[in-house]
């Protein structure tokens, strides 16, 4: 064993000392991720810039017995970047290791280091005309991306992170740091077991991604979006089909709004315009992206043919239509979140289902809501074109401080319900990490669990991340 | 240890007698693949027709030391699928788990057992306007497609098996034949370490899949597909960039032809018309596909705005256009494997390279090969939109039978050129096999191979299929 003065030392002496932050002041920034702050206070964050360093330090803990947690950007959700409480982890933070993107433009890839954040990625791709397709809200790591496997609003037609990854280099958790590179920057490539897939999706507890060569797709020369409010929350289904059949992939998002998260945006977030005059009961934000041979006068003529049918008669499922040329629309859908923080306590769910159950979920969860847990309000909005939903809850503002009681009580109903009674999942986009890992122990089978534990283990012999995927409690 | 006669009596125990075969005359039909015939005399062929059939072979495979080899639909190209020469290997063969097909129409996905053909797969989808987007010139089982992760023509567009599969349910090669089941019919879906992907491209090698659930496409109202003839092959790039710039998603496919491969195809296979009155140098078969909001006049008369600045000019890179509303320009294409094995013996080459790197690398090889294999003539052909390349050589029949000695050097000089000095892959799309077995052990490094023969054996504690993945020699 190390003592700790002599460990800071060591990692001064591997990174710099300029790189090992251990005073309080310092500290708060890597202790708070997308939900805010959450977790312990680390041994120390230190921030190495290579390959090297990263296979430097995994040694060190190795000899140490100090826990790795790996951070990104700090976007995440699940908690998987965050140090535990009390077991004086050692933060690695990738920010310096971000050096190095290099954009391939005939190739459609970009090779960037794991610290890399996507808004630089897209910045790079940009001058190429390219894009890396995982569209959200953050701005994450690459090396978080792959960790949580990202999916976001445009998976329907370009998938999550796994689909758009090609290589990675890696650092594994075993004595030597071994640096292992794992797949290559081609799009066919199957030369064997594909081990970089055990990376993915691992919330950094299988091995450290350092860099990694991902997809580009071409930026679509034209955008349109069109806001469409529904007579009935279950004419979304009808008119995704329609617009499947009609547009094929140039559909590159679905989004799905409830009455009361649009309400919520609407009132508490300022510059937004209502989009019709009286509140939908339910409206589709649907965008279609085409290429320079295409001109936006022909989408919106072409949707107006698709939605013709659907408006058609006084009890037509489809009640009015917005439609922008450029993404001014999205601003409703992008403000939710913000609007239902302003409005009280929320109780956030990223579920998916099977895109047929979404409406019949909707309706029996809110029914039983209602009884069993009444004060807390359905806001619920997503990505409903790939059957992802954000079932959040409302616990409004004016009532006063939540009761933790009730609010269990609908956690435990809605995934329940979701997992056992539908089929859908717990986590739907934000990976597992500390804040859903009760979930994982009570919906994935203890015979999942074990074999997913060993090839954990197998893969990270070194204690690594926030994550045991073998616990059994 | 259990006796061969007593081993064949419990086969017939627990899969009924009329599915173990083990005479001569049966045989023959279960030792050949997409390759023709090819391995040993399996010790018998068992046509289980349930996954708890599965499962008990698994047992008694696990119990008597006899290793199973899981056959689908013996479409194959590396050999994967066959017995062994001298091991006495069992042959599971999955033709008959093949009762379940089920279309979710809504959710876009479908389940079937792991036998189920392709063709039936899209037959059963097309009832809903539906397909699943490998596209193969082969007719494989499902099974099959996940243990080779297929590409094939639409890669480019629709990704390969690994990106279109959802969920499986699996035999585990342990002494409990285990059945688990990974994933679920969700388009998103983040809930730990996704196993499943330690089954796809595993050459059936590390469990037995019995049934999956598949994403499905809206088949595309309209087609229409253009040969376009180039000047110069390296052309082909900048009409693939413009192509996407203009389509984006809307390009299905993009082929690419030699002049050799489409002369050889020209002269030996009956029925097929020439498309221009000169064969040109090289010839790009592209493919655009849209829903039903388009038409296909108005794609092609943007087909005809992208290629114009291409044509313009007496030295133009693009030579001439040929134009099809339907797949018929598709027959010439798909003509050349039957036009090469007509002109000669041939050495095939399933490789892929970084899409710039395509047309340097045939340009370079044909020169070498042309010093270091004079007879050997290079006639590739392949799916070049997404840098795979079936660089196949033909022996002349008319020079004799072909010098093995002049074909192993040809096949080194290729894959050593393609792997170690392009970066590129010794398998794009055919996977690992014992056809290919050498290539691995030569460039997949050793650290890699550790790592994924440990993998291999924690998912199949039982030897199960052709692969040792942790082959050091």
């Amino acid at each position: 064993m190390i003592a700790p003065a002599d460990l800071i030392d060591r990692l001064g002496a591997l990174v710099g000392a300029a790189q090992v932050l251990t005073d309080a002041d310092d500290l708060p920034a890597y202790r708070a991720d997308g939900r805010g702050p959450a977790g312990g206070v680390p041994l120390a964050v230190v921030r190495p810039a290579s390959a090297d360093e990263v296979s430097a330090l995994m040694r060190l803990s190795a000899q140490s017995g100090v826990r790795i947690v790996v951070q990104g950007g700090r976007t995440g959700l699940a908690g998987a970047g965050l140090a535990s409480e009390g077991d004086g982890d050692l933060i690695v933070n990738l920010d310096r290791l971000s050096r190095h993107i290099a954009i391939d433009p005939v190739n459609r890839t970009a090779t960037v280091d794991a610290g890399v954040r996507l808004s630089a990625l897209n910045a790079a791709a940009a001058e190429h005309g390219l894009f890396f397709p995982i569209d959200l809200g953050a701005d994450p790591s690459i090396g978080g991306m792959i960790a949580a496997n990202t999916g976001g609003a445009r998976l329907l037609r370009y998938g999550d992170v796994r689909a758009n990854l090609m290589a990675i280099d890696m650092v594994r958790a075993d004595e030597h740091g071994t640096i292992l590179s794992l797949g290559a920057p081609l799009w066919k490539n199957n030369t064997g077991l594909d081990l970089k897939q055990m990376l993915v999706g691992s919330g950094g507890s299988t091995g450290i991604v350092t860099r990694a060569t991902v997809a580009l797709q071409p930026r679509p020369a034209l955008q349109m979006t069109a806001l469409v409010a529904l007579r009935d929350p279950t004419a979304a289904l009808t008119l995704l089909l329609a617009l499947e059949a009609g547009f094929g992939t140039l559909l590159s998002a679905f989004e799905g709004m409830s009455a009361p998260a649009m309400a919520a945006a609407l009132s508490h977030v300022p510059g937004l315009r209502a989009p019709f005059a009286d509140l939908p009961p339910y409206a589709v934000l649907l965008e279609l992206t085409a290429g320079a041979a295409f001109d936006a006068d022909l989408l919106e003529e072409r949707l107006a043919v698709i939605l013709e049918p659907l408006m058609d008669g006084t009890d037509a499922p489809v009640v009015d239509v917005a439609v922008d040329h450029r993404d001014g629309l999205w601003a409703i859908r992008h403000a939710i979140p913000e609007g239902l923080r302003a409005s009280g306590t929320v109780v956030a769910c990223d579920i998916s289902l099977r895109r047929g159950d979404v409406m019949r979920f909707r309706a029996d969860m809110a029914a039983r809501l209602a009884v069993e847990a009444p004060t807390l309000q359905p806001h619920d909005f997503g990505h409903i074109g790939d059957g992802g939903l954000h079932y959040n809850l409302v616990w409004p503002q004016a009532v006063g401080p939540a009761d933790a009681a009730m609010v269990e009580r609908a956690r435990t109903l809605i995934f329940d319900c979701v997992v056992r009674e539908y089929g859908g999942s717990f986590s739907a986009e934000h990976g597992v990490g500390p804040r859903n890992m009760a979930h994982y122990l009570r919906f994935v089978p203890p015979d999942v669990r074990r074999l997913a534990g060993s090839v954990q283990h197998l893969m990270a012999p070194v204690s690594l991340g926030r994550i045991d995927f073998g616990r059994t409690e």
